[in-house]
């Protein structure tokens, strides 16, 4: 089932807004078994949009369109669709109620431009959008699907995911396929690929094996078809089962998750406390956290000692091992988790101390070296990275190192 | 001047690569007043790359390329283009002498396949590679130009900056264009456009005006291009003069910015130092703050006070005000702000406390509803938020409305 995607708005031409849509959209798609033939990003031009279109429905099965629905008057997608379609713009009074919903005890006052999106071509079938105002729509003609969605990230997400995904898989007959996930931490992916080179070339030549690299992060993904489900299963399981030694501790989980996911599993599960004590990842390990829905449950909360007066008074650091070894050091970093987990009371705290950069380096300590801990009410594991020359890769470095240090002591 | 950009690679279309070359390239060329028409995605499949390429030279003046140039057989952009525009592959010593120069002093050895980089189509002008391997090709034919550079963003980058885009200046004769940014906080796209209306439609024709919502955010993009570029400065000028007094309290800065940027160049120029205290937003704005390079020069750090318990033993709050008017109320909100200030003794605190969801909202207090309070030495403001259902959403809108009451406090 071939796919082309298009994405429309001017933002993206001129690099206001990198399309972030596109490879979420085809990620998804390619999971499933579709093939995505192309991406193509236009500008608000109904004329353009007409062409282009009419191009990508003539090679393809299916064209996946975002962009363009807002409700100011540069947006033209929706109009432009009807008229592509030959047919005209009709008030839905269900698109209306959601609209309605969407605004109720919100501050912003609903308007008429917001009124106006509840027009919508008359021959499309519309899909309710759950998360915002513009709605989502679906064409069929000649055996083709066209489908509009809003071009807002959380907005698309929601609608593919729930919505889009499943009536695709229904129409159109993909063939079963199937995936195993094994997320790990801590190596590069050429590294891990010399490592891994002997099992790779062990699997059986209609299992293929991608890499996805991100900051910090490898994710490996298994991908099979085989008409024999209960064959497919046995061979992938199997194909992780070895894999695993292997991997040994650069192994956060045998699934497609995160590893603060990792964590609010575990930390739930077991019913353990949790706090953090932040230097170079400046609160970013407590937010990847409370970003998971339900955390309180084990999330106490942290202390983000950015200034070395703050590890002091609040983390109870002596000023003279900060003196004598540097912030950035073994023994500041374990006064700070162990000062954390005792002002907030929890069973593990973990901390963080480095040179996240550009600036701050040293001959001894250059930029991109962390010092990391992991306190308990009788142990402190301590240990130092050496990461890059780049700011926020460090800080994301250092948040999933220090993630994966509190699962090895807390499955110790 | 049309461009089109080409971007060329199977990672592309699954997914494995979000492709940010296209919105740098897009930004800087629209700067310098070229005009961007489409981008391109394809895979590396050489009838796809024939035929892109030949559709994108009809309608355009410059075809940008990138990608399909490493050493591996799934490259094969080079020997695609020598095919499209009927000449041979030929040995070149110079860019032969650039490979063997970036391999030397690096532990990988160069191999075959890297030599085989230094066969390049015979029509070409061959530009140098200075962070890598793949060549640079420049190719003319009937007026139009098709540059095909490395995908790697950090070659692709130095190769525009320093070769292409001032070579494209001269060789095509592009108007110059202006834009003006203005980025407004707290107001929804269709609230805005509405209260700009009689502004906008005021606008001289020849200024477009774009509309660019985030979560939490409305950038506002004002483009023009005239001879006269005195004329165009003055008419840019005035209608950023006009909009600000009907901006309100929603403008946050006049340029192309962040929330966090804002607040870093501002306490930066004031030496006003900034601690936090975080509930329901959970680290993010110490992370958001902590992303800016320098923060130390203002940024103390903060308390992460997700729990109860944290919200009184460290910073303050009293558990009656907590018992009677819960922790998401002015009451604790604001002692949590002073509560930081005090223990971080920084000139400015900002604090938050909210029902982040999906759930803990209760019939008087839904989820979405969010205290923010900001602490100075003699003066407490606080306010409360009404935000939607959706966690992520509400942590980022928290956070720049949190950020933004630090800026009007500052300012006041």
């Amino acid at each position: 089932m071939n796919v082309e995607i298009m994405t429309i708005g001017d933002e993206l031409l001129i690099g206001q807004v990198v399309d972030t849509n596109s490879a979420w959209m085809g990620a998804m798609l390619t999971k499933e078994g579709f093939h995505i033939q192309g991406i193509t990003s236009i500008g608000d031009e109904a004329i353009v949009i007409k062409e282009t279109l009419a191009r990508l429905m003539a090679k393809s099965n299916i064209v996946l369109i975002t962009g363009g629905l807002g409700p100011t008057n540069d947006d033209i997608t929706l109009k432009t669709l009807a008229e592509f379609f030959n047919t005209s713009l009709v008030f839905d009074a269900s698109v209306y109620a959601d609209i309605e919903r969407f605004f109720e005890g919100r501050k912003d006052m609903m308007n008429t431009l917001n009124r106006d999106q509840a027009l919508v071509p008359a021959d499309a079938t519309v899909i309710h959008n759950k998360v915002g105002t513009a709605p989502i729509t679906w064409f069929e003609k000649e055996g083709k699907v066209v489908v509009s969605m809003p071009g807002v990230p959380v907005e698309m997400k929601q609608v593919m995911s729930d919505e889009i995904l499943p009536r695709l898989k229904q129409r159109f007959n993909v063939p079963s396929i199937q995936h195993r996930h094994i997320l790990v931490h801590g190596i590069g992916e050429s590294s891990l690929a010399i490592q891994l080179e002997e099992w790779e070339s062990a699997l059986p030549s209609f299992v293929k094996l991608a890499y996805l690299p991100q900051v910090g992060l490898v994710r490996l993904r298994l991908t099979a078809s085989l008409p024999d489900e209960a064959l497919l299963t046995r061979t992938l399981d199997e194909a992780v089962e070895k894999v695993v030694p292997l991997l040994g501790n650069t192994l956060l989980a045998l699934e497609d998750t995160t590893p603060a996911e990792v964590i609010d599993r575990l930390l739930k599960q077991k019913k353990i406390s949790l706090s953090v004590a932040e230097s170079c990842t400046g609160g970013n390990i407590a937010h990847l956290i409370t970003s998971q829905p339900g955390c309180s449950e084990y999330f106490k909360g942290g202390v983000v000692a950015y200034d070395n007066d703050v590890k002091c008074k609040v983390l109870n650091v002596s000023s003279k091992d900060i003196n004598e070894y540097g912030a950035v050091s073994r023994q500041v970093v374990e006064r700070m988790a162990s000062g954390v987990r005792q002002l907030l009371q929890t069973d593990v705290a973990v901390a963080t101390s480095g040179i996240a950069g550009p600036t701050g380096g040293t001959p001894e300590k250059l930029v991109g070296t962390v010092w990391i801990a992991v306190a308990t009410a009788n142990q402190v594991m301590s240990r130092v990275f050496q990461f890059g020359n780049i700011r926020d890769r460090n800080i994301t470095r250092a948040s999933i190192e220090a993630l994966a240090m509190v699962k090895e002591m807390v499955e110790q």
